[in-house]
């Protein structure tokens, strides 16, 4: 076996090309390998074995420094790298992170999970080379699905007045991680059917010099054109064209469903785990279902419709009422501002780590013009995807502090629902609505069906000394909380569902004086910036004892949810704890 | 006066191409009349007027709908629609905004204030225009200098995708703010020198179809390719060569001075107002100084040298230590994670509302590597700008909630300055700090020359009974309280100078318990998920008494600073009465 004697890209060197393709299909073998058990990025790694294989024969990493965009194509760049072993032994899966990672090698740049960065952080690294006067080369990566954000259009614009050496290879495998949208694609379509030679170019038009390589998975021509590229004296795009998948089947057939999977059969490409409801599938089965009632209803996703159930099946059924926006967040905030503004209802969903990417669009192009569009933001909690680049636990600073949306926390599927409908008939403000990320929990209690009562909370349970102010998903821990209480400290405490995560609910606030001694707040988010310090600062100048439960602001990494909780002192134990400690 | 008769569009339609051109010059002077007394956007208003007019007379606004990009090209717009008395009678000049605002007019669609935002805003009426089976024409307008913003080339994307009517007006008058930077230029440049036939295209690239005209000042012509493009089936790019500061001969011959400018003569182009020391000029002295001396250090801007004082000679000056990335704020911060990365030291500055741009690459690219760069955040205050569209009052909640960052404040010129010094030497810390906005003050006190002591606050006036924390520029406002507290009082109260607005000194903040019964902050931005709202959670089940000072949550526009600082509870009487209510 090859694969077992590398360890560093030096071993590489001395191969011919015989083994190197060898070494390729002993990469594929050990990627599916680790891949089948631990879930994770299935296609865009079987895409890029021979490109990152050519670019370490080539190039000489660390000197030469590689940026690989989102970087879920690195896998085989870090088994050239000295961390072979995570793919091979099962013992030694969890040595490596799902994306680089600097602190596990000296050839990864940067932590890296956001789509559309390569170039921009690549583009640093060559103005300071240039500072200091050195000269190695400096490569970045990016895929063609990435290439529609703004921060890779952002960057590729400077990297085309760069007067030094800079490579970007675009690995074209022409899908996003469902299909690819925007004017673009037909340019890199036109440039692939012509093998390179179209006279419009998106690059060239950027400011690049262009190289196009059709065999984008063959290992002798790839050598060529880097070493071609190598040392070169300006900015150049290397577009290689590769096969998304290659080499498993299953994953070249359906490139959408294996762009990321969960652990499978190799033999029958079966995922093993089952699912129940979800809210993804809850989402998209409301909003085709609200389409087919009123065609002035749209649903916008940036690359990631499964986020809210839309399959291609959905899609297709959606029709004009779905927008694929591409990896554009960005303009999709500012989209659905003007689908709002000209009288209709749109809908945008994405992750919480991916609304990150759209803080001035929520308050410019949306919240100023007060324009009646809706968010949904899911995953976001700590429930939620564990890795450090993809935390879900930071929205709620983030959105919660723009003026005039109305940022809401349903503690239920039914309360959620009941939310999201009110939220596209309603003409009055911008809504977000926080998805629950726990499980799917039906529970009648908290729903209304008018929310236009900015800032009402709803107390569920009247009772005296503590009032729990149990926000969103965690509002189920606020009811283990009231019968921990009412177990350890003999006496039913206040429940109250917040609903509003943008502003305070001062009567019932003051109210709760009368017969409180304390308030906790209880959000599935970090506190700093969030609901419960608004919380402690209302009645900062009472006698009102306020304690917030929620996250630290850190970024954490690859952790169990438990010790987390623990950690931030969320157990119910801690709690009553606490409490006692105040003395009431 | 042909201008003193139009009410509406519809005025206009009636005219001939003479008139047409003699409207031109009257509104030219309108413009001239009324900026060179309020001082305002020149370049860019002056440069669009013929194409407005040729807009007006093709479309039927509001049917169609026409969007502007940063909207600061928008005054012949207005005057056209209904507001001509603000740019004639000195009495009217307040009636409008220096932007698009739908609350003046049905012919604005937006508030629009920030670049790079008009192909997605009206991507978004185009979209809801499809949905609703209507056909009006919508109309995007974007500057050569908004093209290499993210959500513009985003929204291009995008648009080049579309199937229905879209018209992108590209008013290219070959300067942003300064002169432009990014590959894409040398494309529009040759665009220009090709009279549109160069056979590659960025627009075309990005799948629109294009037209261009060279003689974008030249009313026939324009009325011509408007009327070409009117009820087009699918997008396209009309793209115009305009003359920046037409017909105002300072404008032409210096764009950059003359694209935004202060009440001037008319006659001699000289200004009338003087002024101090300011802290861009003190930045870029500076940062010049220090570039001198370590060929590592490197300022960067994005469109906005001036910002820190890098005026055309500094710029020289500086050499390639000086980089300005053009209108892409995102890339300006990936690229200065990348630059300290890889051993350098970068600086990079601009306004706080455009910081607001760069939350996903302070969090992602960043701050999640952790890498030494500095950002400075300039107009971070309630005495900054404020027009709705340029509020420097919500940078603390954006930027203090993300883990990693040392976001400081400094009180004073020399405290700024140790600051600066000190985080561009070290190498442990993404760091941004907060230039003052208040007056230049110069005090030694409180200069440190190393801050690597996280988080130690520092306590100025040891007092007892009430504590003032007045963070960054309100500290002169906390001292003021103090005397006032003196006088009004009998005692003395303690005054401390956080410094760190990312975390608490929860040493010091203990030791307060001993000897006081009530904190103050103080802080010049909004309170929601801001500084003082974490010093109440701290105290929060504890007996201190915490009052936050700072602003409500909302957008105002074109305010009174005292007025604001009054509603808020912000004057010295204000707070007096709040202690006293406390009955500590």
């Amino acid at each position: 076996m090859y694969l077992e004697k590398i360890n560093s890209p030096k071993d590489l060197k001395e191969m011919n090309i015989e083994e190197l393709k060898k070494l390729a299909d002993e990469m594929r073998a050990a990627l599916l390998n680790r891949l089948s058990k631990t879930g994770g990025h299935i296609g865009p790694n079987l895409g890029m074995v021979e490109a990152i294989i050519a670019m370490h024969y080539v190039f000489n990493s660390p000197v030469d420094k590689f940026v690989f965009d989102v970087s879920h194509q690195s896998y085989p760049h870090k088994m050239l790298t000295g961390r072979k072993d995570a793919y091979l032994y099962e013992e030694h899966f969890h040595d490596v992170s799902g994306y680089t990672n600097p602190e596990e090698s000296e050839h990864d740049m940067f932590n890296v999970g956001h789509t559309s960065t390569s170039v921009s952080l690549a583009s640093g690294l060559a103005k300071a080379r240039d500072l200091k006067n050195d000269n190695e080369n400096i490569v970045a990566v990016i895929g063609d699905g990435s290439l529609s954000g703004g921060e890779a259009l952002e960057g590729l614009d400077f990297a085309g007045d760069l007067n030094s050496n800079f490579i970007v290879v675009v690995n074209d495998n022409d899908m996003s991680i469902a299909e690819n949208h925007g004017g673009l694609y037909k340019n890199l379509k036109k440039l692939r059917e012509s093998n390179g030679t179209h006279e419009c170019n998106l690059f060239k038009a950027m400011g690049l010099d262009y190289i196009y390589e059709n065999e984008g998975n063959n290992i002798e021509n790839l050598i060529e054109v880097f070493t071609k590229v190598k040392d070169i004296n300006h900015p150049i795009v290397v577009h290689i064209n590769t096969q998304k998948g290659k080499g498993f089947k299953f994953a070249e057939e359906n490139k959408e469903n294996w762009h990321w999977n969960f652990p499978f059969d190799i033999e029958t490409g079966k995922v093993s785990l089952s699912f129940g409801e979800d809210y993804g599938s809850i989402t998209g089965e409301y909003l085709l279902n609200k389409m087919k009632k009123d065609p002035k209803v749209t649903a916008v996703v940036a690359g990631v419709p499964t986020n809210i159930g839309f399959t291609s099946e959905k899609r297709k059924e959606a029709g004009k009422q779905f927008i694929d926006v591409g990896i554009a967040e960005e303009h999709a905030v500012a989209m659905i501002s003007g689908i709002a503004k000209n009288g209709c209802k749109p809908v945008f969903a994405t992750y919480s780590s991916f609304i990150q990417r759209t803080y001035d669009q929520i308050s410019q192009d949306l919240c100023i013009n007060n324009n009646p569009a809706t968010i949904l933001v899911n995953g976001a909690s700590i429930y939620s995807m564990n890795d450090v680049t993809h935390l879900g636990i930071f929205d709620i600073p983030l959105i919660s502090n723009i003026p005039n949306i109305v940022y809401l926390a349903p503690t239920s599927k039914d309360e959620y629902l009941a939310m999201l409908d009110w939220s596209i008939e309603q003409t009055q403000y911008p809504v977000a609505i926080r998805i629950p990320s726990n499980d799917v929990i039906s529970d009648n209690r908290h729903v209304d069906t008018d929310y236009s009562n900015i800032n009402k909370y709803q107390m569920d349970v009247k009772g005296s000394k503590v009032a729990i102010l149990a926000l969103g998903d965690f509002y189920q821990l606020g009811e283990e909380v009231l019968r921990e209480i009412e177990k350890e400290l003999g006496f039913t405490p206040t429940l109250i569902n917040p609903r509003y995560i943008t502003g305070l609910d001062k009567k019932m606030l003051t109210e709760l004086q009368n017969n409180h001694d304390m308030v906790i707040t209880l959000e599935d988010g970090i506190l700093n910036g969030g609901f419960g310090e608004k919380i402690a600062s209302f009645y900062g100048t009472t006698d009102m004892k306020v304690k917030n439960y929620g996250f630290k602001k850190e970024f954490i990494d690859r952790y169990e949810v438990n010790e987390i909780m623990e950690e931030n002192g969320i157990t119910k134990e801690q709690i009553i704890k606490d409490i006692l400690s105040c003395n009431l």
